[in-house]
């Protein structure tokens, strides 16, 4: 069901040096399939992450933030299971996490706090610490770089296609590398990072510099996002630096940073827009942008408003363009002051309401050719100030109840 | 669909004094259905109304305001269409709002800001006021104190059972009557009252007394129930206080004041759980508790976040025990300060979650148990306050896509 988006096609991921991926089937939660990825990292590699603000956050992600502020982001590995997040675990939980770490380290040579660890799956379960464990050694095994096509799938959960975004540039006379994967399709509504994405460069970044970029990155991609407005426990979003390659970054001013800062968040954003093309029943991919607000959080009120009603899904999953159901959704987004009268909403390139009511020249046979698209722009001018932004979002179908109401069964 | 909710028995509808009820069919969407309700109060009732908060408020909306302001609540009659909102509809709306209430005030010989208009259904598209004016004699000539019934029929839209309720007491020593009707099963979050009620007593009441009771009754009632978070443009919810009746109330103080009031809260209220049990798609009726809190502000938080999300509400269509969803949704609630290791969470009797993670004591068939009955209560104890809140909600089905997916078609 996924909306224009395809497996990435053979040879299309390019290595990053510096940088291996293996990947186990550890039974974790159904047998047969890839569901352990390790991933490591030559000596010297810089690491930064951004993780989900629920305070119900997992145990792997309070492991993460401790070991990235212990080890300084000098990290040598991350180890990622699907199948369970080992969230609301409570302290067993943070164990296990920890345990994970010092298990792989020990095999790799590394310390524990240069390993940072990942889950995702069903909540309020322990995990299989048996089988994970077991599984480590496969995963080792298998540490190659070209490995990244396999690693995106070893990550995924109720997503239907893998999901990975690849670049190669000269910048600054130099080869770069920027390759990435993420997962997610439900309980999606990042605040922070999507549910699971590490995008690495060859590139030598200093760590403080990563840091200010991973959340920059995000908040242009993962926090732009939403498919059901549900924000995990589990987001997480790594970026890493090997420096293995030829271009070496040591601030902003750096010949190159620019670029492989806009290289880096045009990873993030692909793989952030194809997190919503698989979005859970997905068959539409919908940009809601927001022009001319009062302000950023403004704009971001009603773009939310707009993405997260159901009764606004509904209507793009039967290409009905009831766009009452917009207007409502603006009118109930916060904005205490708003002047109805002076908004404008459009679909696509078609003007739908202007001064408070359906637009003149609006006819529904426009506004209908408009919505059995498979991909839609909404955009809402409410002339009040200069700030504007974009938010992408899916459909609501019958299948996203199917998917969520079969999910553990 | 509904959830334990069956039509109101015939005679269970106690007439109110000073009150008079009349239908019509006028075609205003679907031809042979009744769409059109006129009410009719003696001279020296009173009224008052809370309204939606939605900024693109539909023209009805507006003038009710409008009239209630300039009449002073000196109200001496209603009308209501279903099968269009008349919201979004600029200056042409307000005047077709206002038309109506002329042609009404003629034919009964009052002022036209003596009279207060209701619309309900379809956003986005102008007043047939050929149809509804049409249909206003036979409205007028239908005018009964017994009508209720039909009444409470005549303003459904996708609702699949009418709505009303009604309560006879002797207070203070005197008999008196409070019955109400409601409609509303989608683009429910009322954020003052809900898509329509009205309510109406035979005791007599100052318009100013009046207008702090309906107020305190939405807050317990109508702005305490969530369908699918999506505030409508027409919430309106009226109190009438016809005085042909036996009681007189002048203040909080007179004798029987506080029964009369707690009389009104609950009509009002079974009124708004008839709203959810009636909710589209609905197969459970859930009752979301958050105790202990610091204040009254978070527990509505907290109780909105677990009603809002589509996995939690997935989860229950499902009868899934699938319990991590509910405490992902109250990380995400916006409590900064959080400490999920504090807090506990119950569905009925059964303790679930405690000290961060699954219960000890906690057991699959309890949870399934719980979650298979058709009315259930989430009960979360934050620990952290004195301040709780209760939110009526509903599952989220098949059924809720199919009905909007379908709904203008």
């Amino acid at each position: 069901m996924a909306v224009n988006l395809s497996a990435p096609a053979p040879g299309s991921l390019h290595p990053v040096a510096g940088l291996e991926l293996g990947t186990a089937r550890a039974h974790i939660r159904k047998p047969g399939r890839r569901d352990v990825l390790v991933a490591r990292f030559a000596p010297g590699a810089t690491a930064a992450g951004v993780f989900t603000r629920n305070r119900f956050c997992a145990a792997p992600v309070r492991a993460c933030r401790e070991h990235l502020a212990s080890s300084a982001g000098a990290v040598r590995a991350l180890v990622v299971n699907t199948g369970n997040a080992n969230a609301g675990t409570g302290e067993q939980g943070l164990a296990d996490a920890r345990r994970t770490c010092e298990a792989l380290a020990a095999r790799l040579g590394c310390r524990a706090d240069q390993v940072l660890p990942f889950s995702t799956g069903v909540i309020l379960e322990h995990l299989p610490m048996d089988r994970l464990l077991a599984g480590l050694p496969d995963a080792v095994a298998d540490l190659a770089p070209a490995h990244w096509a396999e690693a995106a799938e070893a990550i995924m959960t109720t997503d239907t296609v893998p999901k990975a975004a690849s670049r190669r540039a000269t910048i600054a006379g130099r080869e770069v590398t920027v390759t990435g994967i993420a997962k997610g399709a439900g309980m999606i509504r990042p605040n922070m990072a999507t549910m699971l994405s590490f995008v690495a460069t060859d590139a030598a970044v200093p760590q403080a510099l990563l840091q200010r970029w991973v959340r920059e990155a995000a908040d242009a991609s993962f926090n732009r996002v939403t498919v059901d407005g549900d924000t995990s426990t589990n987001d997480s979003f790594v970026l890493v630096a090997t420096g293995a390659g030829a271009l070496r970054v040591d601030d902003d001013a750096s010949p190159g940073a620019a670029e492989l800062r806009a290289t880096i968040t045009d990873v993030a954003r692909t793989l952030a827009q194809a997190i919503v093309r698989d979005g859970e029943g997905a068959t539409k991919f919908i940009s809601v942008v927001v022009e001319r607000a009062a302000s950023a959080d403004e704009a971001a009120a009603v773009a939310y408003a707009i993405a997260h009603s159901p009764l606004v899904k509904t209507a793009f999953f039967a290409s009905d363009p009831n766009l009452g159901r917009i207007l409502c959704a603006i009118g109930y987004a916060g904005i205490d002051d708003l002047d109805v009268d002076r908004l404008e909403l459009y679909l696509d390139d078609v003007r739908v309401a202007s001064a408070g009511g359906r637009d003149p020249a609006y006819r529904e046979e426009d506004g209908q050719r408009v919505m059995k698209q498979p991909e839609i722009t909404v955009r809402t001018v409410l002339n009040r100030g200069t700030a504007s932004t974009t938010v992408w979002t899916c459909d609501f179908s019958h299948d996203y109840v199917s998917i969520n109401a079969d999910y553990r069964s």
